[in-house]
């Protein structure tokens, strides 16, 4: 294998740049030329890519984003379009692809498999929402940057005798919602997973009151509840004085964590000699220290679960 | 004066607690005993008040909040309120008040002057909407939260090519938006003080995207407009995709920077100094490396204008 | 069981005060009676201890050092003091200890339960030197501290063209500077489990100054070489201009990480679990997102090696 | 004037990429073409200069260090290496100089002023040791950078109930020293400026374990004494375990602050201005909001003294 392209697809995540240093300098270390690919699937249809060297991604490991730069694709969903993918491969003289994202850039990279051409994926996403790894990339970072907003609201929820609800990113996934709630303290945390009572939730509130609390932070995911009406239900239910905030998009940047950064680089590199041992349709994830390989049709079918009890644990330590 | 007190009022400022700190050890080198008023004018009204002495402060001056905690108070706005708290400040044997907040905690304290209670006020919030200082405490950390944010969304930003518009604080004043717009390289900032034509935002978006700026970043006070209608109006006009962030209550919290302790430790000691000095009915404020005292009448009458010529610098450096 | 003691021992690592709340929360919701330990083995020999109630523990979670203190006790090296300390906790009632800390609070563990009294490990050590786990408590936020520390350096290595020394804690373990190393992008990583050749570190820098990099990060384990030896050492045989940064202590304190409060958290509620059900004289460790239990006796007798492949893969990926 | 260079030089500082921004973008809002000169006044005298347009200085007002590089130059303080920068300029075409840096740089341009070619300075080092303005760029950053660590080290400091040394930059000034200790809680703080005692020190610290303190941080200035000689004789005088960290150059990298960054912007363009306006051997300072302009000749005669009456309320406020 001579040439190996990489491309990072959806939405970005912390990371990111240091799993195309590592599959960029892995690939060369083992001969290979690696070319990136502008824009994920998008930048593959219309033939946007250029040989990286070293230098390429130097200074690039402690960086948000992606150099690469990401985007969605409706056109590679369709037939012609991942044909017109796979032209611009061969025209390129590329023998394999590292693709880096989350469900959807492995949604894609399946079908480029099933047509024959050699593809491994890498789980970057800060939803954590892939099976077939301990963690996704970006997941760390996330988490840290939602405790540290969490941190900060609790400084003026303590100082105004608050109840704060905050909410997370997570649409089908309570993955973050839970460890930065379990991490952070907070007294309620309602994900998408696991049915939930208001009741229960104000109940509690009032029990921590009681116990001479003076600030509660409850944290949701996006797919669980919208944040202002968990607010609403709360003070209309308690008399509480409760305050929202929405953390956004803040949750994607930022300098990535040593995890993520070592994460990346073990997958990365994992990538491409998966490729160079022949595999193909697999994502490769890690498992302690190491790394391992799964079909990506497996990942797929089984969603990643959240931890076993983690929930009660989080329910016990906020008391 | 033997019996000093002090309270925070209205929203919290990281700061605050060091401005504490400041007036309880001041007044203990002067051989005065402080009384730490719980939760601002309210706790005054009810007499929560109790004797503080070294310890009850350390600790505390690199905690976001305040230890006194904050609030609200209809009733010190009714004659009567004002009259109860006076009443307390009697019954306490207390001599002099410091009161620590922004321009409804200065209206306070001038009601109880106008009373011939002595009482010096500190200017502590994120606003930065007082005159008679160079700065108010708690400006300083709330620009740099803001500035942090801009950091992670630019991230998302560039990988994505998107704009983004961020709202913050600042129902009258357009400061933070000014300094964390200027700081942060937007490319345009809405502010209150200051018509803005939404056609203009537009057009100076377009002509970035042309040079080819990758992401543009537009801040906007939530006084000047909602982030929301600026990004639908945006995405309207232009067709470019516009995400919005409402950074909301994290602005307020936080480990307080080097400068906003260092005002408060300033003006926390200086606040005891002009009360053993007679004075009364004024705000101490910094200038310079040094500190001064305005009467809060003025201080109120005359709002904080925007920096002349910044507005300017940051269309210039933004270019 | 109806009363749990707890202590934290050795050197003090982010995440203790997550570990001693979740030991405390946990126990009370079992219906035992924790009882808090000051200052490690030196303050159980005294008998220094008090009941812990859930507020006891509230607001700690995020802070860095330990709500117990920590101390290296001689005394308790000895017979006669493991007798002292078994003395205590017959006469205060109590009948398991969950001991936090390091290899040396394991040791002092296993002695106790060699005596016949129950007692449970939890490893918490910024050195990551323990087998039995994924990860000690503290590693990762030491880690990040470290990575923030290399980022500011390199801008000022950047600026200036030169090379910089990083001396990182690891006294007989490079676990640190490996994991910091390789996610800081260090160009060259010294640790005390393997042989180096200074030669070969400055053909390394020459060949990347060759190459057209403008700075280069070296990281050190104590344990390996005094980052001011490496430092003279690659002067005199390049004559590149090179610095050294000893971190020091700032490695061990701070705000913990997500991921150590979340191991701290399930490790704590793990210990009182494996105490109630009957266990002693092992050390819970995380795997995966859950956690296992492994004889003490076992844990130290295999120091955890640094992790397969990632001294090359630093090599690979720093080119 | 239409061709102005500009040089990064001596240590480098945040936000000196804030400047090298604002300079370029003044100047070509002016109708002027900027020269971006690399590594200082070394790279003068060798004529390394290139053309800077608006992207040549995106997207970098959030990073360290300085694009623009820098070094100190034993050949421009001859008369004949000064005589080769001249030439190099009038051979380029070049009208007028930016230098940025600290007093070196300034002597500099009072060199190449006295020469009769214009040049305006602006302030930039972390020293703080400047007449003429209320602060130099980089100077808050560099504390709060140190104040972070005092944190860290305080969260150990507390565990072990130890006392810290904690050693700053500034070989003739104490500014970082005094503004990060009082700012930091420190118990004491040695600076060059100021004869100290260290007899004084150990009794403040045995009357503080007397108070219950249970740890003590000593932040000493670099100029004023070496922390480890100053922790040894702490421990033979006290009996106080006591350790020491040197924070060495972590304390000039890193994101500059929103106040950096603002000083930054504000000045670039002031000096641009002043060039513009026929100005020439003067330094730009900030004054409040606004600026202002000093011969430098007065700016090097007359040292920043540390601010009246802050090592006495630092005295004051560590009780």
């Amino acid at each position: 294998m001579q040439r190996i392209a990489l491309l990072t697809s959806g939405g970005d995540a912390p990371g990111m740049n240091a799993a195309v240093r590592a599959v960029v300098r892995r690939a060369l270390a083992a001969g290979c030329q690696p070319i990136g690919v502008q824009e994920g699937y998008a930048g593959l249809i219309e033939g946007r890519m250029e040989e990286l060297d070293h230098r390429a991604v130097g200074d690039i490991i402690h960086r948000g984003g992606t150099i690469l730069r990401t985007a969605r694709s409706e056109a590679f969903r369709t037939s012609e379009g991942q044909q017109r993918a796979l032209e611009q491969l061969r025209r390129h003289g590329i023998e394999g692809l590292v693709a880096i994202g989350g469900d959807g850039t492995l949604r894609g990279a399946l079908a480029l498999h099933r047509q024959g051409f050699p593809v491994v994926g890498v789980p970057a996403t800060i939803d954590n929402d892939l099976a077939g790894t301990d963690v996704t990339i970006g997941f760390d970072t996330a988490v840290n940057t939602v405790l540290e907003a969490i941190n900060r609201v609790r400084d003026t929820a303590t100082a105004h005798g608050r109840t704060f609800v905050i909410e997370v990113m997570g649409r089908h996934s309570g993955q973050i919602a839970l460890m930065a709630g379990l991490a952070g303290g907070a007294e309620s945390i309602l994900v998408p997973e696991v049915p939930y009572d208001l009741d229960d939730v104000c109940a509690r509130l009032l029990r921590g009151r009681q116990r001479g609390k003076r600030h509660s932070i409850i944290v949701v995911a996006e797919g669980a509840a919208r944040g202002f009406e968990v607010a609403q239900a709360i003070e209309a239910r308690t008399g509480l004085e409760t305050r929202v905030t929405v953390l956004g998009h803040i949750q994607r940047g930022g300098t990535p964590s040593g995890r993520d950064r070592m994460v990346a680089s073990i997958l990365g590199a994992a990538a491409v000699e998966a490729l160079l041992a022949g595999q193909s349709g697999v994502m490769v994830g890690v498992r302690g220290d190491g790394w391992m390989a799964t079909p990506i049709e497996e990942v797929l079918a089984s969603p990643r679960p959240l931890p076993a009890g983690w929930m009660e644990l989080a329910e016990i330590l906020a008391r």
